[in-house]
């Protein structure tokens, strides 16, 4: 990656031997530096800033994360950090102000010029989570009666700027869309010929409102590297670049392991979040978990008199509610997931609801036959489970069959609950399905064990 | 998205209107046509095809799921099966031969013109999950004595068939790769240059033996739209594209979902997929957790004396053991996500197992004093934990550190462990965690009770 070691570097920043430093880190790219000072003090990362020219030092600020960011910032010369917000791409840009607190986006927005700062304004307006947020305003625009050349020349002049020049969009008067063709095309056709000669007057766009999630699968579905942003009206407003998308692809994935985990979003890497944050961010459902299933306590609290009469009861009470919990976390987070990628809708609940009952009756009579013949095997080698093991046997195997299905039904239907109250269906972790077929689980359990071991254990 | 709607056109299929249907698909994309007759019966969907441009025909079937394009090619006439993969772009046929077993892949093999079959067989001889698999030969390699000029000419020339030219690759006389150019530096540079006087002889690159994690990882590190591929002596052997990339992120991520909630991988969406294959995903995990399940029962019939002896000791059994459980699934799914993302490497493990180790002791001690103050504060106003409560309240604070303390770093340490094996860490399902832990929970919680409760309840 670079023909100086890392170590050296580290070694010419400690020395403070800007000369050779210069001549180094010049052909780095922005990604490479930012790598190189990422962990090292922040009077070391100004002095590595001010050596780059304007360009590479905006790179390599784009790729720090948002905490070395601001504290860059608060360290740097004022012209400086505003040199460095100004030559950032503008989907990074507004990236950074939406993580910024409002007192200082006010500053930082303010050292802007005018058109930087509508531009950010502009994007900050949308919901956060939108396509309006990631795009970029750097696109070529050209009209239908435009020759070939004249689009080459356009290209020349101004394609320096724009973030992607791979595809050229066409728009009307009024800057409605119209068309999207790439960049090669105008490579093939011949010189003379206008624009609407070579357009098929088809285009793929997302609107400014969709979520991000619609816009990766829209990016998935089309193969494309960018696709323009409309408004309401048509209007071409930006353009998202895949490379955006593949991160927040990426980030989506990671926020939604960390729900059907029942962790809160992290929002740093695990080897980055300082330790009491992560305390913290496991705590808050760790406790809400608890709380939840001291209803067990209760539940079990019930049929205590039944537990003095009858101990083996109790043996088997984990195998039958965490199955149940099993079966739960693997419907779940199948619906959760096939619910993230566009696969099931809302209107798809009876559908799943009727498979997950006849799976969960399935499931549970395999492990029912398993639990069945453990206690009849057993019971063939010994007396542990007392002359009635028979019945025993039935109870676990009735038990179990309606733990499981239950588990099924619950886990896969919670989902859906939580997405029709405006809830992110993630929030249905497999810990907070376990804990409500654990509850219910040993209702069921003892319910089906007082109606079979009714007049011999009972 | 077009003109017609998909019922008008469900209509014409029906009515096997050629005519209409000719002049209706012909603007559609291969994505909408495939949208338009994934569900429908394979005589219509034949019926489609034959209607369509070869391109067309090509580029909709690249976007039917594996099962509709096996049966397909079986439908339709062998030299329309040869023309369609011929069309077909290099990546999507391999992993459309990946799919098929041996000797239907020879059969379809033997279709393509030698140019095409060498291309497919020599892709198809990297392992599966690299880089090399997934890559496509259609790029543009110049050389670095090359004017601008007979750049342009090259790529007018030969552009068409690449699947992407908004990057040119500078190769030396033996295809080692030297430089990656964008396509819109040639556009900006005098034409009588030299290829050698614009480059900057640096350039980010996989290679073929990369898995696809990495290269992933890579894409979203570099913000590239494509990436050349390189093997290990340095020689350009193919590019990957984003799209690809963002398609196989997406793919990972529902794998390792299905693996996090012990379900075999699907292969096929949850709505796809056909409810027996459904079962036999679940099933075989389930049952395997059932089994080590069943040690639950072991472990507690030898403290049965013991239950029969304080049955209060029962009814905090499942809130104990659950909360084990769920501060290991937290644990092991922040590590595998943070291994699948590269944050974590199996050297750390020393610096996370210290980490967890603090954090699930605190995390044990928040739930300890929120169990304590139950028992206390329910004995305050009945007598339901008798006049032992008080030993009961410290036999569940201390289970609890205990057992939340034991989740967490079993839950942090399985991924290095099956990962220092060879096993995709992701294996280590939550509830495979929550197994371990039950087992282990019940002896840790009896095993404190009798030392608390020696001499009183026992």
């Amino acid at each position: 990656m670079t023909t100086h070691s890392i170590a050296t570097i580290n070694h010419l920043i400690k020395n403070k031997d800007t000369q050779t430093l210069i001549r180094v880190l010049g052909p780095l790219s922005g990604y490479e530096i930012a790598h190189i000072i990422v962990k090292r003090k922040v009077v070391d990362q100004v002095l590595v800033l001010s050596l780059l020219s304007t360009e590479q030092a905006s790179e390599t600020f784009e790729y720090l994360p948002f905490k070395v960011q601001k504290n860059l910032l608060k360290a740097i010369p004022t012209t400086q950090a505003a040199n460095i917000l100004v030559e950032m791409a503008p989907d990074d840009l507004t990236a950074f102000f939406e993580e910024l607190p409002q007192a200082l986006k006010n500053e930082y927005l303010n050292l802007l010029p005018k058109e930087e700062r509508d531009t950010a304004t502009h994007l900050l307006g949308y919901p956060e989570n939108t396509v309006g947020r990631m795009m970029t305003p750097d696109y070529l625009a050209i009209k239908m009666d435009w020759t070939i050349e004249k689009v080459l020349d356009y290209i020349r002049t101004y394609g320096h700027d724009s973030e992607t020049i791979n595809v050229i969009y066409v728009v009307d008067d009024h800057n409605i869309l119209l068309d999207d063709i790439k960049l090669k095309e105008f490579l093939f056709a011949p010189k003379d010929y206008q624009v609407h000669q070579i357009a098929d007057n088809k285009f793929v766009a997302l609107t400014d409102l969709d979520d991000s999630q619609k816009a990766i699968n829209i990016f998935k579905e089309y193969s494309r590297v960018a696709l323009p942003v409309i408004n309401a009206q048509g209007v071409l407003v930006g353009i998202v670049t895949i490379d955006d998308i593949l991160r927040l692809a990426s980030q989506n994935s990671t926020e939604e392991f960390q729900k059907i985990a029942a962790v809160e979003v992290l929002d740093e890497s695990y080897m980055d979040i300082p330790f009491f944050s992560l305390i913290k961010k496991r705590a808050r459902w760790l406790v809400l978990l608890f709380i939840g299933e001291m209803f067990t306590a209760t539940a079990m609290g019930f049929f205590e008199d039944e537990i003095s009469k009858a101990v083996v009861l109790a043996l088997f009470l984990p195998l039958i509610i965490s199955s149940g919990g099993n079966a739960g976390s693997q419907s779940s987070t199948l619906i959760i997931r096939a619910m993230a990628l566009g696969e099931v809708k809302l209107k798809d609940w009876w559908l799943i609801m009727r498979r997950e009952i006849l799976a969960g009756a399935l499931l549970g009579c395999f492990l029912g036959v398993v639990g069945f013949s453990r206690v009849t095997l057993w019971s063939a080698f010994s007396d542990v489970y007392g002359i009635h093991w028979l019945l025993i046997a039935f109870t676990i195997f009735f038990s179990l069959i309606g733990v499981v299905l239950w588990g099924s039904l619950s886990g896969s239907m919670l989902p859906f609950i939580l997405r029709r109250c405006g809830v992110d269906p993630a929030t249905s972790s497999a810990p907070l399905v376990a804990t409500l077929v654990d509850v219910t689980g040993i209702i069921i359990y003892f319910v089906i064990a007082m109606g079979i071991l009714k007049g011999t254990l009972l």
